[in-house]
């Protein structure tokens, strides 16, 4: 049986960032035959919010928390996401992979912004059986804070560690984790910490990106790699193909 | 705090029988106005597939299990029976209820045809927040079987256990449970096996009462009583006012 893999689309590179709530058609469509033409992979898909739900969650002040004040705004955080997912999934199909959508909300557990369940035996069966299940960040309940925004990348540190994944991809819409301008080919546990207090790290990471990287970094310290690369590269990494991205491994991974 | 409600709306009773995929906006409005003039209540909504999902579910035999021939008939039955999900949350979301869709196919996991796992922490969470989690029949995945049918009984049935909830009705679209066109006013474990075996029970009970009943004598069983009644009394259940129906109740229930 083939390895799995864990592909996460980022948000930015499936939304357009002019327009809230558009998707990037052209883009999509790009993946969806990337992804149909190697559908013997098993494989699990999550993707970001991009230009859908983050206005609202801001808005709404969601990933602070939920209460009496601004309950309305996880109906509407969650359909926004929700509706990019239905997209997303239309996307896959009709590019012949077998999609269905998963939403967080539904079968997730959260407490202090932390994710601390997801269902994860679904998930494990549909790839068994031949479909890719579609997840996104989402609007979780939270013990601490009522609900909390579950980011995407959150989300594949806990599938990777929790599902035991091997291969986990994430494709941006730039070539790798930069510094000044140049891809940065490994990270590890140490030298992120000298990149990140010399501030080479810092110019070019956006806070999305710098969020990915600390997502990642927990990933490789329990022994875990992940990759991150151009989304024009995605058919590479699924080929097991040099990418030119950065690779973010731990101690242990001598690769 | 208010005592929890598990409100279940019967497939026929919110969908037209007489064409596939289309809902009974009347009844639907009715309960929109019912539910919604009573939000003081921590509740939670299963909701049937009635006309939407059976067609489907029945035509791909998902109910048997799903392997490669049937893979494709998983998307098709879920998303009609997510889409029947979405109107009903919108109906409910007008009636001026805070609801927000459930979908047990995200956080659920079934073995050989019965669900072992659904996620319950987050329903609370909703419940405590003043959200109304509306949750239906849907397809799950199954360490078994592949996946399966998990019906809007079978849901009841395991929330109502796991979560321990006090009040649970179910509105469909007869009285109650009828023995020659009568309501049976109390079904009890004991005299349930009588009417069953007496032949008393069966002219008027369909596959979906029996079946109804079935999970309902399994929460007597574990000491929790059901109320089913006719829709139109689900103002008189919510109030706690006598509404004509079958309470099924066990042993140790001296109600």
């Amino acid at each position: 049986m083939s390895e799995m893999v864990l592909l996460k689309l980022g948000g930015s590179v499936i939304t357009r960032k002019d327009s809230a709530g558009v998707i990037d058609s052209h883009r999509l469509s790009f993946l969806a035959d990337v992804i149909g033409a190697r559908q013997e992979r098993r494989m699990t898909i999550v993707h970001g919010a991009g230009s859908f739900g983050h206005p609202e969650a801001s808005r709404y002040r969601i990933m602070e928390g939920v209460g009496a004040e601004n309950i309305g705004g996880v109906y509407i955080t969650h359909s926004a996401v929700r509706s990019l997912n239905e997209k997303v999934v239309d996307a896959l199909r009709s590019g012949g992979c077998e999609a269905v959508g998963v939403h967080p909300l539904s079968g997730a557990f959260a407490c202090d912004g932390r994710l601390v369940f997801l269902e994860c035996r679904n998930l494990a069966k549909m790839m068994d059986l031949g479909i890719v299940p579609v997840l996104h960040g989402d609007v979780v309940f939270d013990g601490e804070r009522g609900a909390t925004i579950i980011s995407g990348d959150q989300l594949v540190q806990y599938l990777g560690r929790i599902m035991g994944f091997r291969r986990i991809g994430l494709a941006t819409d730039v070539p790798g984790i930069l510094d000044n301008g140049r891809v940065i080919p490994v990270i590890t546990p140490q030298n992120a910490g000298s990149l990140t207090l010399g501030d080479a790290l810092v110019p070019d990471v956006t806070g999305g990106m710098r969020g990915k990287v600390m997502e990642m970094l927990e990933l490789a310290r329990a022994g875990i790699r992940s990759e991150i690369f151009h989304v024009e590269r995605t058919g590479d990494f699924l080929d097991e193909k040099p990418h030119g991205g950065t690779i973010i491994t731990g101690e242990g991974d001598d690769e």
